[in-house]
């Protein structure tokens, strides 16, 4: 058994609309990156887990199909899923796998082409990420009507405006324009945001994160093999995880994810640090005022003054908390299975220094992931070291 | 960390067409049932992990109302899914997540419901389980057909017979009907087999295993907490999984699966046993053809003779090792999701002396799961001990 996890291997390929290539070779791109990275070959690779939702396209079974394509044969008996988290949920069991000593070296593999079913479908099978029954199927809330839902009631609560809510996607935008890997790459205004049509008001088009395709690799190993292996492990401090009610009716309020309080308070008490300690985020935007409600939840700034940290720059580029600096969900892209590796992804190189013009300055070399299934359905928070 | 892992409490469901309840009803049996058999309750359970293949029924990402409606919001992170394995991969996790420390007492909890789509639907789930695109979309394979080239090819190879083959369902539908639980209670004849209509030839519909409904949950304990809460904890001694290729056209042999040789050999070395110790053993007899090859990859007869343990009566109950003696998939039933959890229930009443009317006799009481995904894509072999 292992005491401490370490990633030693990332990779993610282009996020986007993936027309040319079929979800296998989309994961290899994210395969043989993170293999290159940490300098093995499959032969190292000793347990896959493979993170999908499976997202109703060609391949609705996807682990046996990316396996064998990427010369995993024997080493890929699990699919995860966590809606959006399912990445995480990947990772969560890597690290369970070294942990308890089954396996030295593993590899996460997220990955889904959601573009294969069109807009409408793609919203309804996020709406049944939800409750079915009770709001799905009676009211036809999809995924956008329940962040909308959030965003109302944080106006109304907090004074949040669309204005502030937009802030989110201009900084997004931003920094994907420097990330070759991003799905949506132009700047945008505050103004454009305004402007863009409504989705499920208050959430606007650019509001929204896009529906993308695309995969990201980690490679997970022990402490004693990282050790042999890198000069450059990124440690995984504290796991956190937790999960909500399936339909929104049954919570006790709509501006704040309890799944994610609790996985995040789980995740700073296991890697014994405080919000204040993290220099560097990766959080689930979703949708705009889904980044806000994380700088709540994670403890970055106070319930409803989220926003004042956008406001100030507190969460940009050499800000006190770098976040979400390769674009986020809502630039970057967000194939559900692959989101929640890819922040692993942007931690790993950002804490290796090797960000390039988006290099986030650390002092102590604290990070944190936080990844989001559904409306806090399912919620994660990572901490890692140096 | 806890270097072993009991199973600590069991529940299963009635399996068959449950049109009386949705899937989460279907759920609170098996959680139920096995809470009141580990004399705990939900407030005791650290973490949840829900075994589920989203049978294309009206819950397409089951986790969180399944969480929900039994009361297990906040401990339910994960979905796995391993096709007919799916079972297996949540105990996997469960086991995964106690010996890594993370979790003291997990339950996991496997349900589908599989009659929510037609049989034809089904079926071609079924087949898209495999390789979609190269099997499923260009020849229309479907289940029954990849396992009616193996038997097939048992029978060119082997001298195997329609006969031999029939001898399995028999002895499944013998034993169902003393199982209140089972999906096909009537007693059936070699001869209803051979005159039963040609689903894919050879297998022929009473070759086959249902489409059923059903749920089982398994709460699992770190040593310390079973010492603690049970007298009779089933230790599980040795877990071994492992995968194989998509398309079958890439594999060099249809008469046993590579995937479950690995997985049963991983397994006994794990355990510091040999096949000849197991007493008792669930297989995947999902077709007749594949008790037979289960036989053979367990090491339980050579290759190619499977078919005389049948003929010599050594997986009836009082044989060598006794088999299937709740009817196994053949008559039990086998909704995806339950059925590798569903074996660990039946394991554990065989260990406890609880299994009433078919009850085995055990000396060494060493017992054995065996539960493939698809035709070997994913196979766990777990080995358990008093």
């Amino acid at each position: 058994m292992s005491s401490k996890v370490a990633v030693i291997g990332v990779g993610n390929s282009k996020f986007g609309k993936r027309d040319d290539v079929s979800i296998r070779e989309l994961s290899w791109e994210a395969v043989q990156e993170s293999l290159n990275d940490a300098g093995l070959t499959l032969q190292d690779i000793d347990l896959t887990i493979i993170g999908s939702t499976a997202y109703r396209g060609v391949e609705i079974y996807p682990a046996p199909v990316v396996a064998e394509y990427n010369g995993l044969v024997g080493k890929a008996p699990i699919r995860v899923e966590a809606a959006c988290a399912t990445g995480s949920a990947a990772a969560l069991n890597a690290y369970m796998a070294i942990r308890s000593g089954l396996a030295k070296i593993v590899l996460a593999i997220g990955v889904d082409k959601m573009t294969e079913v069109g807009t409408a479908t793609s919203l309804a099978i996020g709406g049944r990420g939800g409750n079915y029954q009770y709001e799905f199927h009676l009211y036809g809330t999809t995924f956008p009507t329940y962040y909308a839902l959030y965003a109302r009631r944080h106006m109304a609560l907090y004074g949040t405006t669309e204005e502030d809510m937009a802030l989110a996607s201009v900084k997004a935008h931003k920094y994907a324009l420097s990330n070759e890997k991003a799905h949506l790459r132009k700047s945008i205004s505050v103004d454009d945001v305004l402007k863009s049509r409504v989705i499920s008001s208050p959430l606007k088009l650019l509001d929204c994160s896009p529906i993308s395709d695309g995969a990201a690799a980690v490679i997970f190993a022990s402490e004693e093999v990282a050790k042999k292996i890198t000069d450059a492990p990124v440690w995984i401090k504290g796991v956190g995880y937790s999960s909500d009610t399936s339909s929104l009716a049954s919570r006790g309020e709509w501006t704040s994810l309890r799944s994610a309080r609790e996985a995040a308070n789980n995740a700073y008490s296991m890697a014994g640090i405080v919000p204040a300690d993290v220099e560097y985020a990766t959080v689930h935007d979703c949708f705009s005022i889904a980044e806000i409600i994380a700088y709540e939840d994670l403890g970055f700034a106070e319930r409803g003054k989220g926003v004042s940290l956008l406001r100030e720059g507190q969460t940009e580029k050499g800000g006190k908390v770098g976040t979400n600096l390769f674009g986020g969900l809502k630039a970057k892209g967000h194939p559900l299975g692959a989101t929640g590796l890819s922040m692993i992804y942007e931690i790993t190189k950002q804490m290796r220094d090797e960000a390039g013009s988006v290099q986030h300055q650390f002092k102590k070399y604290i990070a944190l992931s936080h990844n989001v299934g559904g409306t806090g359905h399912y919620a994660y928070v990572f901490v890692y070291s140096r």
